[in-house]
């Protein structure tokens, strides 16, 4: 291809708001041009590296035996409401209604689309296993759409999606599409940072995200300095930094060896650090208790307390019964925090936040500030595991005593109070130790580029999809889906493969393989260019032929800028006399070399071949 | 690939509302699956099929050097207000606010985006021509989507937008896109009826049409039984049935040899016919005139008859000034129809439709049915060629008198009346003469698949796009577009190519090439089924292998159904002894031929590509 035949529009200066690598990046090389804010048009350089992305990923959907279909971008409103994810996902979802007054959708994800076909194609288990997937537009209505296509409201995103007669099928689709995913990025040239949610104590809950590093990353994660542990905080557990009781028995006898219980005023102390110099404690001493408001909550709340009167409803039909609100009051470790994903999932709720003030002093009878368990009837005491080793210190620990400027010490847990419920809801930190060798976790930040779940039954009941087993009994399809979104991979190759003068293509996403810059385009030099272009061509070799009548400088810049693997200058001086050379230089080193023009296409193929062969293998 | 590991759900039911072949077949033979009516999904056999059709429009658009890109399918509602195009595309576009009250378009096609990209990246007359191209989605709100992919809501269109510093680059790109289409519908076996705006007597308008033949095709076109002419009947044309008038001058001196004009009392008399019993006379003797309303206007009336207080305005800023509706007297020949398309296109209006009675009336100052061109001063006067032929006759023509139940004969055209327009505005129809040859034209139903049209200069207009010229002078390029919807030419080829039994793919289009139909998939026959799929595959031919446990009945009726172009049965009895044999059948034909099973390969890899070859070339 020649330059003067193309339309690379590559730019000096970038837009403000491009405050990422590759967001400038795609922009200055002239691969990408924004239409509108979040929504981004791929211009024909930077399509060609997205069309590989895509087919790496198709190549690796396939080869697992995932199948690929086309359902439309625009879907009928209906199978959301059947799911009940109509009221569910809230205002990120384009909704639209056509002419007719319909409700359509303009995709998010998939899952609706894909079961609603199943629904009606599933009738025999024999037709199970079966992974579905398409490479198709989807739309998020994005806030504040940021950092180019990494964050855009229109993209393109890879969702598959498996149906399975039981656990052990899916967990086999599970792995193989773990598996291929790490292909995925390994072909693109990624470090990614696979995150499973069941690495750690929190249990097997079947979903692993594929993270990686960014400076920008939407994700916290934590890393272990000593073995490969890696969690999203949002799931992160860690190793206890205290000794757990050993039973009931032991927390009760630790509890009598305490002094008994005593409210103490303390006036004038706001915070726990204040109260600890009014103490003379440390904040690990303290047990922290505060008030959240769940909502849709799925969680048998029929004999907490506080909780008789509270009614449960279906959100859609053949949904769960959930209680749309109830507060509860968490109990943590004076120095920890809640972690209120970890909370909302202890609560099977959609979501927690915060209890507002009026809420606190109703349901504590107390200004803000003085909440504690200690007599606390009005709503169930959620407490974190580490609140119930706080009886092995000589004092127990120190509360607030629902009243203005009291607060209660010598607390013993299991003597002056009994949770509702223990779990773990601590929000592990840097500094914290690995829940699986113990070592020193580490905070990175992440973004996500792909993620695969076990979904289970939620949308296959909800949606009302069944098949006849192998006794004619009709059952119930288990799930999984299985997402990564193409734009962000490619912006994310590009910010882990670039240096000051420009992107640095591995070879498998690189738009072109090879460039040829002519010094000047013309008489031996134009020929023996065009002829190792014709020759690289037909080895297979994807060659850009700068014939641009412009300085070699401007034409070296722009090369390093839309970061060809190869390229290769050719010259009136190394061409004349006896023994002709050509110059090759590989993007990612500062020297080139001196080739013989006769061999170079045949050394050049050797090389991208090689390349190629070593990132898919 | 093995059926049992693909998913074809064939049906023997299809769908009450499955009218044509195409959407029959695709349900029938599991291409493709209903989301909502006029939404699709394409299942993993019908999307290698659009696949390769999608592919083939791509190699034919790169082959003249269009470049893809990729916008999004989400447009800002901003760059159709710019247009214009936000208030006359009317409701068949799909208009989404998002969650900032922002307009949005799902887009329904693509002349703003590629217009507003071009905007910014244009500066200099060096960059062009440049031809821009998208294969994504498109979305029109259909009243009634119905025959499947041939007309539905969402479906996927090539798009390709060019951009000239002229009319001669702008010819040169629109030709080759003419032979690129011709070369996309050949390679994909569609029989075309290509039909040119400006083949006729209508002069270069620039635009043509790729039609195929359908009884449910919503194009009428006319066709002319002696040579190549075929058109639109929006715009066909046709040869003279009358002696145009040399010169005014000529007409004058018929006129002077006509009896004296005369209004005659014509009482209960309702219809053409009866007027004609009533004088005595023929349809083609008569005027007749009618009352139409047109809707913006932009032809310049400031002096046509009674339009001196019509204002002109702009429907957004940019675009030509236009009448928002003004009203025309239209005289034609008694025998024959008018052709709103054609009457549109004569007065530059948006839209033309017959006038409300109470206008009638009101402009006539007659009863609906007495409207007539001699002294009509309350609006201009638009007549059909044919009019102007009338004082041929010795009678003159027959006119309604501007009063009930009375008419005008001996009726001179430059005597009695003087049109403000002639022109032509006639229906062309069936057994009308060829306006290149003078053939008997005969109609046939088409549908469109593809159109490429000449816009010049509307877009970039009223979207303010420039460039600097060699003078450094700043100049507005001109524009084309070429379209083609990929679901249509899909459908097409299946509508073309099927028999009672199911689809018969051309090989470009096929999903697979070849079918193995192991009797019963197991011993010699698996081994020998395995190796002939391994060695096809080897070769690069697309094999698939019915492994399924049904009867042979079955499964050769799946592939006639699912059309694939060769079926090989492999049996025990053929294969054993000394010169073992399989089945080597073309879906083509009736009869089945023996072939050495280890010869069969290299015969049907050269079967296979023998045939693409033809087709693509």
């Amino acid at each position: 291809m020649k330059i003067s035949r193309f339309f690379i529009p590559t730019l000096r200066e970038v837009p403000g708001d491009a405050v990422i690598a590759s967001h400038r990046l795609m922009f200055r090389a002239g691969m990408l041009r924004k239409l509108a804010n979040g929504l981004f048009a791929y211009l024909p350089l930077g399509l060609r590296s997205f069309r590989k992305v895509e087919q790496i990923v198709r190549e690796e959907m396939d080869a697992i035996g995932a199948l690929e279909i086309k359902p439309t971008v625009v879907v009928p409103g209906e199978i959301w409401k059947e799911s009940g994810r109509w009221e569910s996902m809230g205002e990120g979802m384009l909704r639209v209604k056509n002419r007719l007054g319909n409700d359509f959708v303009v995709s998010p994800t998939a899952e609706e689309a894909f079961t609603s076909l199943m629904r009606d194609e599933l009738s025999s288990y024999r037709q199970l296993p079966l992974s579905l997937y398409q490479i198709n537009t989807k739309f998020r209505d994005e806030i504040r759409p940021r950092y180019g296509v990494m964050r855009g409201r229109e993209f393109v995103m890879k969702d598959a999606y498996s149906f399975h007669t039981g656990d052990a099928s899916l967990d086999e689709t599970y792995e193989a599409m773990g598996r291929a995913y790490r292909r995925i990025f390994k072909r693109c040239g990624l470090t990614v940072i696979p995150v499973r949610a069941d690495s750690g104590a929190m249990g097997g809950s079947g979903s692993e995200e594929f993270m990686v590093e960014s400076v920008i990353g939407d994700n916290t994660l934590l890393l272990c300095k000593a073995c490969d542990y890696a969690a999203n905080v949002e799931k992160a557990s860690c190793k206890r930094d205290y000794s757990a009781p050993a039973s009931l028995e032991a927390v009760k006898a630790a509890a009598a060896s305490l002094p008994a219980l005593e409210k103490i005023d303390t006036p004038a102390v706001r915070t726990i650090e204040e109260l600890c110099a009014f103490l003379k404690t440390g904040a690990k001493q303290f047990i922290k208790t505060l008030i959240y408001k769940a909502v849709n909550v799925e969680l048998d709340l029929s004999s907490a307390p506080g909780c008789s009167k509270l009614e449960r409803r279906r959100p859609a039909p053949d949904t769960p019964e959930v209680y749309p609100e109830a507060f509860f009051a968490v109990a943590i470790r004076g120095d920890l925090d809640v972690n209120e994903v970890k909370l909302a999932a202890a609560l099977k709720a959609a979501e927690v936040c915060l209890a507002a003030d009026a809420d606190v002093v109703r349901l504590t009878g107390a200004p803000v500030g003085f909440a504690g368990p200690v007599g606390l009837t009005s709503l169930p005491l959620v407490a974190d595991e580490t609140v119930t080793a706080l009886n092995d210190a000589a004092q127990g620990a120190v509360t607030g005593a629902l009243e203005k400027d009291r607060h209660y010490r010598h607390v013993a847990y299991g003597r002056d109070f009994s949770p509702w419920l223990v779990t773990d809801v601590r929000t592990v930190v840097a500094g914290d130790f690995c829940p699986v060798c113990g070592g020193e976790l580490y905070e990175k930040k992440g973004n996500e580029l792909g993620h695969i779940f076990k979904l289970g039954y939620k949308y296959t009941k909800s949606m009302k999809v069944s098949y006849l087993d192998e006794n004619g009994k009709s059952q119930i399809p288990t799930m999984g889906c299985y997402g990564i979104g193409i734009d962000r991979v490619l912006a994310s190759v590009i910010e882990e493969h670039h240096d000051d003068n420009g992107i640095v293509w591995p070879m498998t996403a690189a738009p072109f393989q090879v460039i040829i810059v002519p010094i000047k385009y013309e008489g031996a030099v134009k020929a023996a260019s065009d002829g190792l272009a014709a020759d690289l061509e037909k080895r297979g070799v994807e060659v850009l032929l700068d014939d641009r009548n412009e300085r070699p400088g401007v034409k070296f810049n722009d090369a390093d800028l839309i970061g060809i693997p190869y390229r290769v200058v050719v010259g009136d001086k190394n061409l004349a006399g006896d023994s002709p050379k050509i110059e090759l230089k590989y993007r990612r080193d500062k020297e080139n070399r001196l080739v013989d023009p006769r061999r170079a296409a045949e050394e050049l193929a050797a090389l991208v071949f090689g390349e190629i062969e070593k990132l898919n293998n």
